[in-house]
């Protein structure tokens, strides 16, 4: 703390504006420091761990102290790396605290990868502890003598009455908690020490280390804050709303939201190991009213047989990951859920747009539209977002012109962890590069129209993938839809569309498809040119390890479909889909 | 920008997890990044002044350039300090932002103040560039020869084709605003350079000099509007409403609100010099939402004959600056006004509390209560607010045990300019000393009774002389109260009362009052000992230049009344009073 910063002792102001003692270190923007309203205003408020845990922010609060004693006897130290394998779950908000609060990193370790990638990302971010739930030790044995740098491994179980564990564990996380002391004495340091990691995996080469500092992730928590409280009525939160992430806690940490939930004293449910029943029976139980998740998965709880009991109407969910189809908005609204997407990336910590309400669609009673909520919207403050063509010159924002969306905001990550070309790539040109293709109107609404890797391009255009998987989802008939481009001699390029139908439309065929999107653009909506000649019913829909539809494997797999069979049969197409 | 941060060639993560690239250089807070946000998702919102300016952000956004243009004309660059004596207007918002973006720092000089301590406070700041309305030449002619630093003056009038100005001057704004062009670069710099400065007035002393960096200023802006947008529904504010100040922008820069309004996108209606049927008039015409001012000019605006007719309902006023009393309070809500208390002070940018109902008193339609909107409030996001005993200790939060208010905040001021000695007092213990009184309850409820040199010390206890100046404003008779301490022989100390009239209620005597406060001593809810049994009847009560009641001057005038006249008596008083 600096106590006398202002000027000299001649009692004149500084020449130097600067010179006024140095903020930044006075206080230091810190996690802990994000606990300070919560604990002074609700520290009655619960959390809650699916049927096992309720406790208040009071307790919560005390276990972080008893958790970080616990680490610091496991041989964690301020710079050491603090890897978790767990599903969403209290401990795992304490660490998300706890660990950085101590100046640790905390790598949120992606369960879903494979045993190699796993092994890769935890030696190349040099985890020295791992605290792993009990359901993970058959994938932990699979790497555990490849680990080159954890020490010390500790088990999560939910059987808080069983602290056993295996042969070269430190101890079971209650047990060590339960033996710990509460007053740890959690440090002020420079805002900019790493707080967090994790691997992104994209559908080529090794996956890449992201971090984030404490001062990024508090001004996106205070940004998103702001953003999320400011909007007028459709997709607000406020310090009454009930949260519940249906993210992985291992990506982009929960989208950051753990965060959010915890500044604004939010009650808090976490639900374990995600199954559509477990979340809607949390949801009624606990009255949750604010969560955010990918399509699929709002998808599998909106077709959950269990969901027709449930009252949904209270509930706003942003989603994110990929688009948010017209389809699944309809049914999302028409149970009355407050749907509305969220964008942003892993190497944005994420949230970079929300797409509320503003004007006239913002007054309380209007609906908004399904295109209000389908966009990726309006930026968060401080964003600095453009879209640009190849030359990094903008594009006009008039609702038409595309160009690559590019962003500054103080908490886009400085570059992956030890690959200075990829981040070199990352930053081309002082903005970070999205590689999403979008639009932006008048009022700054942001609409991707697609990846530039995945973007269209026959006979010298550009056709939008994420258009006509959109406006195939309109169709009753479709479940979920993926389009591709595949090699044709004429025009480079033709989009293939490959559709999962709705359970009970199965009789519906690639020509009525078709028709459905031809129709629209003979009204003008979408371009002739991007009706696909070829359309494939399948099983289902490849996906990348955190649910992503792999568009690339899709590419590898029917990049020549269309040459081979014409036209394509569904009895010969379903055999080829990968079964979920 | 650092484009390549992270790790080193060898491809593994650096071992100090603070070296992966310096994001505080990398996006700095800065003033201009507010504007992102606002000019993408709403150019076309309108700001207006008065009946003479409308024009959009756009717009806004266009005269910052030309402003900054006309500046660097006149000479300004960065680490300049220009100087400003305004009323309340959008050119006053343009300072706001041109001279902070331009590196230079915007001293916003109270007007207020007398010709000496005007003239102090531009020498102390060293302003190179005065910008004076014309309403206020008189006033700078009296200290112009006495100017030290000041090099260039800048002439604002509202006739916007009369540029004439006076000798010496550099021009007038309009004409220079129209003579430059719009395309200034306004460049990065270290987020911890200054950005403001002004002047705070204690009741002794010279003024003492404030300031704030672009960073505290950041802070303050997204920390603000996380906390206005966050309620559920009393004392929230959202992107949809309307803004006007009635806090003098010279005064803490107008409670930092300018700057949330401008990053929310709000529409902004600056009034100009303020009178309670212009203030109504905009209030109607505009259908302002959003305001903040002190007691005196709510109580101004309520008892001015135009108010009858004009629909209050949809307006919400954050009150501060002094206590705001439960009579007040429920004057306001007879008219459907959402008025409630910000809490701060000129050293803390200022805002440190809101008092946002919580819990069951936010839902909607649950009326929040007298109690709620009148004590302080809850702290906002990373506020480290306490109360303390005089070792620093911290006292119970038990809603009685009453200690000095001391915080840490990121947008607390580091000390006062050039006066080490006041700074190191400020910061004594490593917190900020407010000098206030308070007490917290459970739920981190601030509730302020007193300043410290304003609590009356009796017979061993501390009486809150803002405690019976509230029951005495409960009275219907009452319009405004003081309650100051003086000598008693016996006690120390004893509670002097003096009371203004409300209009209507002439005939009302002190004894009255005394019996009013005592039943509600023998209610038990303030002691006994706490019932004055001296009380004043005056006129009027003598006030600081931002418009506080002087308990300074009150003690001063009135220590010995007691003594000199028993019972005093109206009619003696009167004539001594100071006339408004």
């Amino acid at each position: 703390m600096t106590k006398q910063s202002a000027g000299n002792q001649a009692g004149n102001p500084p020449d130097n504006p600067t010179e006024q003692g140095d903020e930044a270190y006075a206080y230091p923007l810190l996690i802990k420091q994000l606990l300070h309203t919560t604990l002074a205003t609700c520290p009655e408020q619960q959390i809650v761990y699916g049927d096992e845990v309720r406790y208040t922010y009071w307790g919560f609060r005390h276990r972080l102290g008893q958790l970080a004693s616990a680490l610091a006897g496991a041989g964690v130290s301020a710079g050491d790396t603090v890897a978790v394998m767990d599903w969403d779950s209290h401990r795992y908000l304490e660490c998300y605290f706890a660990v950085p609060m101590m100046g640790a990193v905390l790598m949120t370790a992606n369960v879903r990868l494979s045993s190699g990638q796993l092994l890769y990302t935890l030696n190349h971010a040099r985890a020295g502890v791992l605290l792993v739930h009990r359901d993970f030790l058959p994938m932990l044995e699979n790497i555990r003598a490849r680990l080159t740098t954890v020490r010390s491994f500790i088990l999560i179980g939910d059987d808080v009455e069983d602290a056993r564990h295996p042969a070269g564990f430190h101890g079971e996380y209650e047990a060590l908690i339960n033996a710990s002391g509460p007053d740890y004495a959690f440090p002020d340091f420079d805002e900019r020490t790493r707080a967090t990691t994790f691997y992104t995996t994209g559908t080529t080469g090794l996956p890449k280390g992201v971090s984030f500092s404490h001062r990024q992730l508090v001004l996106h928590t205070l940004a998103g804050m702001a953003a999320l409280g400011s909007a007028r009525e459709q997709g607000r939160v406020h310090r009454e709303d009930v949260y519940m992430p249906i993210t992985p806690m291992f990506h982009v940490h929960a989208w950051g939201m753990p965060y959010i939930a915890t500044a604004m004293g939010l009650k808090q449910v976490y639900p374990g190991r995600y199954a559509p029943d477990t979340l809607l029976r949390l949801i009624e139980r606990e009255a949750v009213t604010f969560s955010h998740c990918v399509p699929t998965l709002l998808d599998m709880i909106l077709a959950s047989p269990a969901a027709a009991s449930v009252d949904l109407s209270r509930w706003k969910v942003i989603v994110g990951g990929s688009l948010l189809s017209e389809g699944l908005t309809r049914a999302a609204r028409a149970r009355g859920i407050d749907v509305y997407t969220g964008y942003g990336m892993s190497e944005t910590c994420p949230l970079l747009t929300l797409a509320q309400a503003r004007g006239e669609t913002a007054e309380p009673g209007a609906t908004a539209d399904i295109g209000v909520r389908t966009r990726a919207g309006t930026p968060l403050p401080l964003v600095d977002l453009r879209i640009v063509d190849e030359h990094m010159r903008d594009v006009p924002r008039d609702g038409k012109s595309a160009g690559e969306v590019v962003v500054r905001a103080p908490w886009a990550t400085q570059g992956y962890l030890g690959d200075a070309q990829a981040s070199a790539a990352l930053w081309a040109g002082g903005y970070l590069h999205t590689n999403d293709i979008g639009v932006i109107d008048a009022e700054g609404n942001l609409r991707i129209t697609d990846r530039i890797k995945d973007v269209i391009k026959t006979g010298g255009e550009w056709i939008s993938s994420l258009e006509l998987e959109n406006l195939l989802s309109t169709h009753p008939g479709v479940r979920e839809a993926a389009v591709i481009g595949v090699h044709d001699v004429r025009w480079g390029e033709r989009p293939l569309a490959l559709v999962v139908l709705a359970p009970g439309h199965e009789s519906v065929t690639p020509e009525q498809l078709q028709a459905h999107v031809k129709r629209v653009a003979e009204r003008g909506l979408i371009s002739r040119f991007a009706v696909p000649e070829r359309l494939l019913i399948v099983e289902a829909l490849e996906r990348t390890s955190v649910g992503k539809i792999n568009k690339r494997a899709l590419r590898e797999r029917y990049q020549d479909s269309a040459a081979k069979r014409k036209p394509p049969t569904r009895g010969a197409d379903r055999s080829r889909a990968p079964r979920r």
